[in-house]
């Protein structure tokens, strides 16, 4: 992605010092400041506190959390997986990319550990723009026959969105708007209603600063709003990312996304959930009953962060001090409000079949 | 309703001192602090910034303010209704008060009018109460019919409102809480799941506040997760209030409230309204296409204000600088989503025929 004129990608390793670089995202839209990751412990850190999140750039950032481990101690390599696939239960990225790295490390000398898990972990950050860029490509032609079945082709095609699907929850592009980006690149005109998505803002810190820099027209509404919008003839189409997709189409996605899919069904509004194929969790056949909901921490409720009058970032509580609190990170949104799964192979329907025509993505025994 | 164990109403003439005092709802759920209101200007202010807020308490407030404005100078009748009506455009009881008003003065002497503005405002804040109290009475035995359906009786029920329709929105008791608070007197167990309602946070910081205060127990959600809530049968019951209700049953209520209302039916949860029959518009037959919805300052999206470790209030930006932003207050429930009209008259349905049933409340022309 583009940051004031630059290239940045959300994760990568630098060769020269071996390290890795991220975006912190829980500066952002406020600062844009970067971290190097050196250890399983900053790794952890990095993904359990949302310096980086996203289903696909957990799981590139658990592979080099794996090498950052065994670089120190090639005998840890089952405490590390441990611990790293315990930082998000939710994101089934985490187990696909540890699953690869266990595989990958198989019969590997204790000594070669470290250089096998970097390589790995280098291929996913690789492989993970490629897809993204599938995806992206796979949903132009979704927005092209949207945008020209409008009416009015002056106007440009209102796409909604939830939480930040971007280039930020991906290595480079994102996954829901790597579509947005590529059909603009393609000449489709866009707007992009950004739901604020609480509790952690996604939408309005990280979707409005990441489409702002790549120059695509967005406005950010409350999650209250996209029931409105959608009555009112003002969204064509949903495209949303997804942090788990089951075998049956169910899909998995942060807290509220149902919410938009039933108003989006209501006002016969396409609803379309963007995702590399290694979302889906083949061995899940009913999401709504067996995808675990993460259940976050209750300040991320009473507590919002952000810049005051004087450009300090600050946290402030916005409930009774002593308010009881609930906050699941997750909702699951049953396939039959899905109009498709935008893959990079593709788009097929949130369905067993159309899931079932998916070839599966690199498993840790291919290896 | 009680403050600190003290009894309080959020609007009420202080007879010896000739004086409105308001609760400051721009300083909740962080300082519990009351405001005198001596001008139209201040009654007009006190609207527009919401620092009273809910349909029926505006209505009252209307009513203060003609009084104070013909106090000053009985000629100024039609610009304090004028200044005063578009203070909010939505909500019906603004007009449904005013008219009240115009017609009680209609043939008084000039050095009478501001007496008898006075005479009528006190009598519809008493007539708030008692309507407020026989809505909160007409639905205990929607609450106690669902409550006895539970399997397991030992469990509370669990009932998720959007915004505040508490006392907080009327001079006391509330519209849906009322319901809440005449339930639990009648001893029905009762939790609420509290939507936090962005933007400004009416659930988080009213609603929590006020339900503490009465002892009810609640848990502070965010906007996206009642859906989820639902899809695991934590929710038996929806309960929230109602902006304006058109003829046909469709409800304009606080942004979000529509999603709710697709959730609760899509999960077959009864999903009631409450409201005081002066908040039916009857000269709208259609209330999706009807009803003005009004548009607030952009603000609102982008900031939020609470209270920081020092205990300092403070308004913090959570979005970029210069993010476009979109605010529409409110939405429209189609009648299909809506289970029952809980009103002072009784529960009727969410349809014309149920709605032509209620005797329309005192209209300006019977004053």
């Amino acid at each position: 992605m583009i940051i004031d004129g630059q290239h940045y990608q959300s994760i990568c390793y630098d060769e020269a010092k071996d390290e890795v670089h991220i975006i912190d995202q829980t500066r952002l839209p406020h600062r844009f400041e970067t971290l190097t990751l050196n250890s399983l412990d900053q790794v952890c850190h990095a993904i359990a506190a949302m310096q980086l999140r996203g289903a696909p750039l957990i799981g590139v950032a658990a592979a080099y959390g794996m090498y950052l481990a065994l670089k120190t101690d090639p005998t840890q390599q089952a405490q590390a997986h441990a611990r790293l696939l315990a930082t998000r239960p939710t994101a089934v990225n985490l187990q696909w990319a540890l699953s690869r790295v266990t595989a990958a490390l198989q019969g590997i000398s204790s000594e070669q550990k470290a250089a096998a898990a970097l390589q790995l972990a280098r291929q996913m950050e690789a492989e993970d723009i490629a897809t993204c860029a599938a995806i992206g490509a796979a949903g132009v032609s979704v927005l092209r026959d949207l945008w020209q079945a409008k009416a009015n082709q002056d106007l440009p095609l209102n796409v909604l969105t939830h939480c930040n699907a971007g280039a930020l929850a991906t290595v480079d592009w994102g996954t829901a708007l790597a579509v947005v980006y590529k059909a603009a690149a393609a000449g489709i005109p866009l707007h992009v209603w950004v739901d604020e998505t609480r509790p952690r803002n996604q939408g309005a810190a990280l979707t409005c600063w990441e489409l702002g820099q790549q120059g695509i027209a967005y406005t950010l509404i409350v999650d209250n709003a996209g029931g409105h919008l959608m009555q009112q003839g003002q969204v064509d189409v949903c495209i949303v990312g997804s942090d788990r997709t089951a075998s049956n189409g169910d899909v998995c996605n942060k807290i509220g996304t149902y919410l938009k899919a039933l108003a989006a069904n209501d006002n016969n509004i396409p609803f379309y959930v963007a995702l590399p194929v290694s979302t889906i969790d083949f061995a899940i056949v009913d999401g709504l009953s067996q995808i675990p909901i993460e259940e976050r921490e209750a300040q991320e409720v009473s507590h919002l962060q952000g810049i005051d009058a004087t450009g300090e970032l600050r946290s402030v509580r916005i409930a009774p001090e002593d308010a009881a609190l609930s906050n699941y990170g997750f909702d699951v949104t049953p396939a039959r409000l899905v109009t498709g799964l935008i893959t990079e192979q593709g788009v097929v329907a949130a369905t067993a079949a159309g899931i079932a025509s998916l070839k599966p993505a690199h498993q840790g025994s291919s290896e």
